[in-house]
């Protein structure tokens, strides 16, 4: 993960003792929630076969090809499963229905990763080797098939909740994400200019269905197993999907303009790639992009000279304010989304799903979306 | 898919002429619920995003590279899809119920074999090239990936019924395979004698994952979906997983002593390929095996005359008569599954899942018992 600030403009930067503040809040509520997740997470990955399993725990960075533990953790933040945890409980859920939609949502995750590495061809994530470099192609299919009926089986296992609901929300997420990924492999052999160039909504689309729809389906997955309102639901799931394309433009900001030491990507990979990021499909849309598009249409791949003058053309012809402007636009539906979120939303209408006096879940329920909004507030503003 | 018959014992024959009448309704049950399904299959692959979707309908046979239409169709029989249907008519649960379950499993049957071919390296199914040879890896793991989400979402999707019991059963089975797909995969680089040897219980547990589940989910989901009570549900589920265990032992006489020209395999292919097939390993366990140990334990891979030498040394050593002794035993078991059944299992409990009158139902239901029974008959005893 990338620091999402360095990509935008200073103003929507929060003023540095708050940011600080902002910062630790949030490193506290992404550790609350691994600490909440990681029992019922590791007691489903051992439900798996030893071998998948070991594959599981590896590829969630809690061991050594071979099983070995790490000697230091290379876990990921776990933004997924902290998102399901804050809304479950924004929602006034009990802890052990955000805990389900976290298992179920990171399995997804992890599931998704495994797969997309070998579409990709990545042969590192987290500066380890990717499953199907340290066990072979094979395997890691099977391995990411396991990790998907995993998460199936803990929504389908999950006691007293609103099940055909949440399946349903899961298989929607996933069929977006599979939608998401189609595009954007697609996306890699369509002409940069012309009748079939990819067009900025169709990017839209891909990343809302490939980024953003998981992260949707972990704000919503909570409130959907908490039996909230139908509106609340909707808001959440709203709001990570915008979320979802704001992050993927970010990413696309810091894959040309972003410090590689930081980022830990290589300089302009995306660019030697060819990948179709917004910024460079802004700046083909404008009148000032005649050289870009001399350029990308004359050399394919690029070499690093070409690289560093197609980002410096994109810049020239708009594309970096283009994208930035577009996270921005994403950013302020996500404000609106928490906004319209009832200050008290544990009035959920399931059976079993609420718990305790009505006064002390409404006091619960406040601390919790506050949570929720501050997480949020800090990830689209500070991080990604 | 290759005869029964030819791998057992002529004492398991029904006389020719009902044979062929057994075959003429077997095929005629299959083809009806072919007929039935198809729509319903369609709709849901034509939700798909379109190159996923082509991908999908490329590997059900329906379709060519690139989209154009089949010359001459290539899809399987269906027997999943067929069994799916009769199990739901046999609980007298409307027709959509069993299309539902069918077009579910048949979504997972074609995930799986995507998958399967990816890990296993095969080139080649049902005389085209694999998704994998005509596409690539990474697109063919994406429409796995596909499927599963899609056989997913349908089951979640069907209208009033018993959604996380359904769900439940679907993802029990997607976990055995994926289970019994790496000890599958485990089981090439076992050796054939010592303590790290495959036992003939490793073998069965691993057939039932990888085989029986499926069919088990197949003959139990229409049940399920039925809101069959508890006991029909679970007799159907035992007896699709012993058919599974006797498919697969069947498999594995027919790649030894089978004719090629029927089975479509080539010659001693499992024998060569080192796999740990069941008329191996009941040899090995047996004292007339020592000859056949020193030229497995020798020669890794065998050659075509060790191939040769080693299928004669196999039923020296009984492997031959035991593998077809386990297959009837198997057989027996789904026999007394279906034994087990009430003549009429049409009072489902679910809401929503019976219609029409008791009386019109009863009749029905006997029927449709029939239906499966005389398809499941036929399976064991002629055909797999």
């Amino acid at each position: 993960m990338t620091t999402m600030s360095s990509a935008l403009s200073p103003a929507r930067r929060a003023r540095p003792a708050a940011g600080a503040r902002a910062g630790e809040r949030a490193s506290h509520l992404l550790e609350r929630s691994r600490t909440l997740v990681r029992p019922a997470l590791a007691e489903a990955i051992g439900r798996l076969h030893p071998w998948v399993g070991e594959m599981a725990a590896y590829s969630l960075g809690w061991c050594e090809p071979g099983g070995a533990p790490v000697a230091t953790p290379a876990h990921g933040k776990g933004l997924r499963q902290a998102l399901a945890v804050l809304s479950a409980e924004a929602a006034g859920a009990p802890q052990s229905a955000g805990v389900t939609a976290a298992v179920a949502v990171e399995l997804v995750h992890t599931f998704s990763l495994l797969h997309d590495d070998i579409m990709d061809g990545d042969p590192t994530r987290r500066g380890r080797p990717t499953v199907w470099k340290a066990y072979g192609t094979g395997p890691a299919v099977l391995a990411g098939d396991a990790l998907f009926a995993l998460a199936v089986e803990t929504l389908a296992a999950a006691p007293g909740t609103d099940i055909p609901s949440a399946v349903r929300h899961l298989s929607t997420a996933l069929n977006d994400l599979v939608r998401g990924q189609a595009d954007d492999l697609l996306f890699e052999s369509r002409p940069w200019t012309g009748p079939e160039a990819v067009r900025p909504d169709e990017y839209r689309s891909m990343a809302e269905h490939k980024t953003g729809a998981l992260l949707g389906c972990a704000t919503a997955l909570g409130a959907v197993l908490a039996g909230a309102p139908r509106e609340t639901v909707a808001a959440l799931d709203r709001a990570g999907r915008h979320l979802g394309v704001a992050f993927q433009v970010v990413d696309d900001l810091l894959g040309i303009w972003g410090d590689p030491t930081v980022t830990g990507k290589p300089v302009h990979a995306d660019l030697l790639r060819g990948k179709k990021t917004f910024p460079v499909l802004a700046a083909l849309g404008t009148p000032a992009a005649r050289p870009l598009a001399r350029l990308l249409n004359s050399a394919d791949p690029l070499d690093a000279a070409d690289a560093r003058r197609a980002a410096s053309l994109i810049e020239d012809a708009g594309g970096r304010a283009a994208a930035t402007a577009e996270a921005h636009r994403h950013i302020a539906v996500v404000d609106a989304c928490l906004d319209s979120l009832p200050s008290t939303t544990g009035t959920g209408t399931g059976t079993g799903t609420t718990h305790g006096t009505r006064d002390a879940r409404a006091t619960r329920s406040t601390r919790s979306t506050d949570d929720l909004r501050a997480l949020l507030d800090f990830l689209v503003r500070r991080e990604m």
